[in-house]
C-alpha cells in the first residue's frame, strides 16, 4: 500500500503500533512516547548529549543499493556513534521522515524494523518523530543519551603534545562496500560481504566509548568524515598537530585483498567506517588495550603544531601524499 | 558566495561565529555547543521535553513567498509552539539544513539570523546540529524544554466531558496569508500585511502555555493541521468527543474582511495558527480568562462519546458542514 492511501495519520498510527509491539519493555522513566505535542520523560541531574544527523536519498544512500530494514538501522547508528564518542550512553530516539507520496507502507515499516532491532541492542526507545512529504526520502536521527560522570566525557578538544593516537577496529571497509556497489565489482561474496556490510550496518563503538571514558581517555571522536580529515577536526579543537605513520593505520583485511594499492588511501580518507578515534599518553592507551574487546592500534601521535596541521609519514618516515580527501559536503 | 564555494565545514564556522557573536549571553549550564559529536548541557533532574518539526521547500514553504530570516524564524517557531503545548519552557535548539549546492551563504546566514532573533526572545539557545547536501531545502528544528512541575504538565489526553474548548487567540490568519501569497490576491497592504506576518512569523505561546498549566488547565494542543482536524486529535487522545459551536470561533478580523463567506472554514481548518487549543472546567476556565493577556474564546464542550466525534453546530443548532479539511501529508 502507498503512503498517499493510507495518509499521514494512518501511517503514524502503523508505526507507533510497531514501536510497541517491537519494544514491549517500558522504560517506567519515559512519560510521553507518542501521540502529543512533544515525548516527555523523567530524568535525574545529569549531563545531557544530543545529536542530529541526516540520511539523504542519493546522497548518503541509493535505495537500489540498501536495504529498508538496513537503512534505519544505519539511519540509529549514526547518531548513536556520535553519542558513543562522547563515551555516553544513549537514551531515547526521534526520528524526522520526509516521503515521497509513492512511498509503499511495508517500506516504511522495514526501516522501522531496522531502528528498532539497533535500538534494542543498546536499549534505546524511539519516544517520538515526525513524518512529512518530500521529493526524496530524508531522515532525520536525533539521539538523546547522558554521561554518568561528566568529568569523564570525551570531547575533540583534549588532545595534548605527546598523547599516542589510536583507532578502534579496522578501517577503510565502509569506502571498500560503497566501491563495491557503486561499481558492481565482482568480488567474491566472501569479499563483498564484511564490506557492504560495514557499509549499509555500521556498529557504534558504544560499549568502547564507556571504557575509553572510565580509562582515562579524554579525546575522541568517531571517524565518519575519514581518518585524516577527522584527525585534522581533533587537531583542530585542540590547538595541536598530529603526525600519523600511514603504514600502522590499521587497513580492513578485505579491503587490501579487494583494492591492494588504493587500500591504504580508502582506510584514511573513505569515511563512515564508525570506529573510535582518540588520543591518550602512553599509558593509558597500553591500559586500553587490554580493556577494549576490539584491536585497538596506536597510528601516530600528538604534537605541539600552531598550525595545527596532520603530518602523514610512510614507514621510511617520508612524506606520504594520500589521493583521497575526506567527506565534505558542498566540497 | 555559493555555499559549494565555501565547503561544509566553512559553512559551519560561518554559522557558528554568528551564533556566538549574535548571543553572547553564555548559560553556564551549557557544556559543549558547537564543534564536537554532540551538543552537551548540565541539567537538574526534571522532566524533558523534546520534539522536531520539518520544513520541506516546496511543500511547506515557497522561497518567492517567505524570506529566509522569516523561514529561519517559522522553524524555530513550530517547534517552540509545540513546547508551548506541553507548558513547558524551551532550552535548547538542534537545526539540521539540507540544502541545495546552489544556496548562497549569506541566505543561510539570514536564516540563522531569523532563528537567533526568535531564541532570544525566549530565551532559547542553539547549541547544535547538522549540514548535508539536499535536491530541495529541508529544515528540522529540534527543540528541548523542561517542565518545571510535572504534575502540570498539558497533554492531548487530559480532557474530560463537561470540559469547555476554548483557543487563544483569532484563528485563519495563517490560511489568509496563504491565499493572499499563493495567488498574489489584490488586497490592501494593511489587511495582507498581518495576515502574511502570521504565516511567515508565528508566535509561539511559550507564557499563555505556561499560564494554562499553572492555571490548573490539563488538556491543550497548538493548532497546527487546523482547528477541527486538531480538536479530533485532542478527543481521540482522551477518548471523547467534541461539540463545536461554529458562530464562537473567533475567526480573525482581516480574514472576515478579505475572505467573507469562507472566513470561518478557513478558521476551521486553514492551520498554521499556532495558538493554544485547551480544554478545562468552567470555573478554571474563567480565572485563565483573567490571566492571559490574548484574547481567549469558549469555542464549545467536550462530551462523552465513544466514537470520539467532533460535531460542528452552527447558531441555529444545526449540523455545520464545513467545506475544509485539515492538513494531511499524503492525504
Amino acid at each position: 500500500m502507498k503512503i498517499s492511501e493510507l495518509g499521514e495519520f494512518g501511517l503514524i498510527d502503523t508505526l507507533v503500533d510497531l514501536i510497541k509491539q517491537d519494544d514491549p519493555e517500558s522504560d517506567p522513566n519515559i512519560l510521553i512516547d507518542a501521540g502529543d505535542d512533544t515525548a516527555a520523560w523523567q530524568s535525574d541531574a545529569a549531563v545531557n548529549l544530543t545529536t542530529v544527523d541526516c540520511l539523504v536519498e542519493n546522497i548518503h544512500f541509493n535505495l537500489d543499493k540498501i536495504s529498508w530494514q538496513e537503512l534505519g538501522w544505519k539511519a540509529l547508528a549514526v547518531s548513536l556513534s556520535d553519542i558513543a564518542a562522547m563515551g555516553g550512553i544513549p537514551k531515547y530516539a526521534l526520528f524526522s521522515l520526509a516521503l515521497p507520496q509513492k512511498t509503499n507502507v511495508e517500506d516504511v515499516a522495514e526501516l522501522y524494523k531496522g531502528i528498532l532491532e539497533l535500538g534494542q541492542k543498546y536499549n534505546v526507545k524511539v519516544i517520538g518523530g515526525n513524518i512529512s512529504k518530500a521529493p526524496v526520502l530524508f531522515i532525520d536521527s536525533i539521539v538523546y543519551g547522558v554521561v554518568e560522570d561528566p568529568s569523564i566525557m570525551l570531547t575533540r578538544s583534549a588532545a595534548m603534545p605527546g598523547d599516542e593516537i589510536a583507532v578502534t577496529g579496522f578501517l577503510g571497509a565502509a569506502a571498500g562496500g560503497l566501491q563495491i556497489t557503486k561499481k558492481n565489482l565482482p568480488f567474491s561474496n566472501e569479499l563483498k560481504a564484511p564490506l557492504i556490510n560495514a557499509l549499509n550496518k555500521p556498529s557504534p563503538r558504544i560499549r568502547e566509548g564507556k571504557k575509553l571514558a572510565a580509562g582515562g581517555v579524554k579525546c575522541a571522536m568517531d571517524i565518519s568524515d575519514g581518518l585524516t580529515s577527522d584527525l585534522a577536526h581533533i587537531c583542530r579543537a585542540s590547538r595541536v598537530g598530529a603526525v600519523l605513520n600511514v603504514d600502522t593505520v590499521p587497513v580492513h583485511p578485505a579491503v587490501k585483498t579487494a583494492f591492494c594499492d588504493n587500500a591504504l588511501d580508502m582506510a584514511l580518507s573513505g569515511g563512515e567506517d564508525y570506529e573510535l578515534l582518540f588520543t591518550a599518553g602512553h599509558d593509558i592507551m597500553e591500559d586500553i588495550k587490554k580493556q577494549l574487546d576490539c584491536p585497538v592500534t596506536v597510528i601516530g601521535k600528538i604534537v605541539a603544531d600552531d598550525n595545527h596541521q596532520v603530518i602523514l609519514l610512510d614507514g621510511s618516515e617520508k612524506i606520504y601524499k594520500s589521493s583521497g580527501k575526506g567527506w565534505n559536503h558542498f566540497g
